[in-house]
C-alpha cells in the first residue's frame, strides 16, 4: 500500500482547479500563456476575447469580423427581455452587477440560443457538402430535418423586422473576407443557401452572426457565449440609464393599469 | 374633466419604457442615434461600449486606454469567486449564459466594487484640489477619511501579488496619454499621490483601472459595470473549459476530502 | 374599420399580465381566489405552496406527505454546488437574496432535475400499466428506454450514500398513505418496481420524492420547482452562517494551495 | 520547524468548508445535529426553516406565527418585479430554477429589504426602552433618526393599498401570542408605537412581519432571507403558469405598443 504524501494531497486539491486558461502566481498573470504585461496597450478587448477562447491572437481582419458580429448584438431596445429584466432589476436596490446578471440569465435557448443553433445548422450543411453532397441538396435535407423538429428555423425570419438592418452589412463583410482569403466561406455558402431555399424569409442577426462565428472557428455553444458578452454592453447601458432615472420597484406597466383577474 | 384618449394611453404605456439608449423600429436599429449599419465594419466592440455609455465614439487613443483597462480585468485565475462559481455552475446542467450570470452576480461591493470605490476616492481628491487644496494635503485628508470608514483602501494593496503586474503597464499608458494631451491627468495625479502617501503599499489593478475610468469620464458606478463586461470574458472562457471537461456537479474540493462537522 | 377605444387599449395592456394565480387590488389580496385574511393564522407555508400550485388546500395527510418530501430536500452539506456557490457568493459583498439566487440558479438539469426526470419515468410506467401492460413488463420497457438515452437513471443510485438515509422514511410514509387511501399508489408501485428491477442499486432522495410528487398530482417540472423551494432553506442557512464568519472573497480552496497550470 | 502532515493538509482543506448547519457522511444526513430520519414525517417545512436558522425546533405556537408571516409574503401580483421578472424569464428558454433565481435576485434593499430594515428600526426602539426610555420617547427619537436618512420609513405606508389587508390578521395573531406568553411583546409594542406616532399612515406587510420576525428572535437580515423563501412560492406559481401559456420572449408590454425614442 502506498501512502499519499503531504504534497500529493496538496497537488490533488490544487489540480481540482487546474486550468489552461490562465496562470496566476504572485507577481504573475498569464492569459493562455501570455504575460498580461505584453497584452496591455497592444491588445484590444476583442483580441482578448479571441485569445481567451482560441488561445491565439487574431489577425486584424479576423478581429474586424468578430467586432462586427459583437457590435451587431449589443442592443435590441428596451422591450427585449434581456434588457427589460435588467432595467426592472436596477430599480429594486441591487447592484449594477446583479441587474446585469439577471439580463444575462434570460439569454436561454429561446432568447439567446438562436445563434448557437444556427451554427449547428450551418455545420450540418457544411459537413454534408464536405462528404460529397451538392450544396442545394445538403441544404434541403438539413432544413427539412430542422423543420421537422420545430417551426422556428434558427437564424431566419424576424417577428419584428421585415428585413433585419444588420443582415446586409454583416454578409457584405464576410463576402469581402472570403474574397480576400481571410476565411474559407463554407458557412457563408451555407447561410446564403438556406436563405435562398426558404425565400422570401430573410436571414436575421442570428443567421448572420452564425456565419461569422462559424467562419472564425468558434464551436456552436460559444455563439451564445459571445452573444452574452456583446449584449451585456447594452444591458449595462440600459440598467445604468434606469438607475439614473431614480424610479423604484419599476413594474412592467404603469401602476394604474392593473392586471385583469380571471378566476 | 379631460378624458384620456386611446393615443394618450398608448403613449403613456410606451413612455414607461422610453429610453435614449437605442431606437428599434421595423427595419431600424439605432444605438445612441447612430444607425447600426454605420457601425458594422467600422466600430470595434470597445467603440460600442464607449458609444453606449458616453453617447459618442472614442478617438483611437481613448479607445486604447479603455481597451487596456478592460484587458487587464479579464481574468484572475480559477480561484476568484467570479470564476470558481461560474465553473461549478457550468457542471450542473444549466446554460452557458446561466453560468456566466452567476459569475457576474458575485461581483458585488467586495469582489467587484473596489474600482468603483477607487474612482470615488480619486474624485474626492480631485475635487479638493480643484477647490484649492494642495495635492498632498487633499490626499492626506481623503485617505484619512476613507481609512476611518474601513481598513481596506480600495485600489491599493493586494492579498496575493506583492506588486500587481498590471500596475506599471497601465500607469505607463496613462502617463503617455497625459503627455500627449489625450486626457487631463487629474486622476493619474490622485492615484500616484495616494500611492506615495501610503508607501510601500502599491497600487493594484483596481487603483490603476480607476485612474483610466476617471480620466475617460466614466462615473464611478460604471467602473464596476465595465469590470463586469471585462471579467465576463474570463468567466466565459473558464465556464466553457469546464463544460469541455465533462465533470458533473463539481464541488469546491475533491469529494473524498469531506468537511469537518462542528456541533 | 373598428377603432380601438381608450378602454380597449387599457384592457389589452392589462391582459398582457393577466393571471389566475392571484388578484391584487387596493385593499384586496387573493391567492387562487382566497382572501389572504382567511389564510393568515390558519394556513401553513406548506398549505400555501399547495394552494398556489394546485388551486385548493391540502388535507392534513396530503400536507404531511408534501412536508416530508420538502424537508428531505432542504440540505445536503456545504459541498453541494447549490450550497457552496451560495456560501462563496455571500462573501463577495452582495445581498443575501443575491447569494440565494446564485444557489437556486445552479439547480439545473443535472443538479436539480433528477426529481423531475424521475416523475416522468414513473409516469411512463404508470401510463403503460394503465394501458394494460403488467407492471414488471412496463418497468422493463421504460427503464430500457431511459438507459438507452443516458447512463444515469434519475432517482436511483448515489455517488455518495451506499443507501440514502431518506429513502426508507419517505417510502414508509407513502406506504401508510396508500394503505389509508390518501393517495392511489401508482407512483409508489412504479418506484418500487424500478428499484427491484435494477437491484441492488437503491432508490435515492430524488426517486423517493418523485413518488410523493407524483402521488400528489404535481406535474413533473414542479418536482424541480418544489426542490428549489426546499433547498432554498438550506441555502439561506448556509449563506447566513458564512456571512457571520466574516470571510471576504472566499475561494473554493485555501489560498495557499494554488492551482496547477497546464500550458 | 514543524512539517505539515498529510492529515494536516486534508483537515485544513476540509475545514475551509466546515459548518455547523449540517453533517453529511455516507449514510448520514443531520440538520443541526438531528438525523434526517427523525424529521421526516414529523417536521413540517416551517419547522425545518426554524431548525436550520435557530438550531432548535419550534413550538406549535411559534410555528404558527412564522407560518403567518411567510404565508402573508407569498405573492403580491404579477406586477411586482420579483414576479414580473420571473414570468418574463420563464418565456426565454431557461429552466424553472433559473426563472426563480431571477425573481429572487431582484429582492434587494428596495424591493425586499423593508422587512429587514423594519426589524432594525424596532430593535432600536426596544433597545432604547430597555435602557430606560419611555416607549413614546424612544419611538419619537428612532423615527426621527430614520426619517433623517430617508423619506421612506420601512414597514409603514403603501403605494397601493390604503390599508394593507394583511396588517390586522398578523397583528391580531401576535397580540394573542403575547397574551398567551408565547412571545414577549417588545416588537409588537414598538410596531404599534410607530404606527400611532405617524398616524394615519398605517403599518404594511413589512411592518407586520417584522414584528413577528423580531418576536421570534430572528436577526434583521433573516427577515429578508425569510421573505425570499416565502416569495419564492409565488414566483414558482407564476413562472409555472407563464410556461403553461406557451408565450416566447415575453416583453413587458404588448409588442405593437412601442417605446418612444427621445434623442
Amino acid at each position: 500500500m502506498t501512502v499519499e504524501t503531504n504534497d500529493d494531497v496538496r497537488r490533488r486539491v490544487a489540480d481540482w482547479w487546474a486550468t489552461s486558461v490562465s496562470r496566476v502566481e504572485p507577481g504573475v498573470i498569464e492569459l493562455r500563456g501570455r504575460p498580461i504585461q505584453e497584452l496591455l496597450g497592444s491588445a484590444s478587448l476583442t483580441d482578448a476575447i479571441w485569445l481567451m477562447l482560441h488561445g491565439t491572437l487574431p489577425t486584424p481582419r479576423q478581429a474586424e469580423l468578430l467586432d462586427a458580429a459583437l457590435v451587431g448584438s449589443v442592443d435590441h431596445g428596451p422591450h427585449a427581455p434581456s434588457i427589460a429584466v435588467a432595467r426592472m432589476s436596477a430599480t429594486c436596490g441591487i447592484g449594477l452587477n446583479n441587474a446585469i446578471a439577471n439580463g444575462v440569465n434570460v439569454m436561454g435557448d429561446v432568447h439567446g440560443g438562436a445563434g448557437q443553433q444556427c451554427v449547428e445548422l450551418y455545420t450540418e450543411i457544411r459537413d454534408l457538402t464536405a462528404a460529397g453532397s451538392g450544396l442545394d441538396e445538403a441544404t434541403r435535407v438539413v432544413v427539412e430535418r430542422w423543420r421537422a423538429r420545430s417551426k422556428y428555423l434558427p437564424g431566419f425570419g424576424h417577428r419584428f423586422h421585415p428585413r433585419d438592418p444588420r443582415r446586409d452589412p454583416l454578409v457584405g463583410l464576410v463576402e469581402r473576407a472570403v474574397a480576400d482569403g481571410v476565411v474559407a466561406g463554407d458557412f457563408l455558402a451555407a447561410g446564403l443557401a438556406v436563405e435562398a431555399a426558404i425565400a422570401p424569409v430573410p436571414m436575421n442577426i442570428d443567421g448572420a452572426t452564425a456565419i461569422i462565428y462559424g467562419e472564425l472557428g468558434f464551436p456552436a455553444p460559444l455563439a451564445r457565449g459571445l452573444f452574452v458578452i456583446a449584449r451585456s454592453v447594452g444591458i449595462l447601458a440600459h440598467a445604468w440609464e434606469e438607475t439614473q432615472g431614480g424610479r423604484r420597484i419599476k413594474g412592467p406597466i404603469p401602476p394604474d393599469i392593473r392586471p385583469t383577474y380571471r378566476p
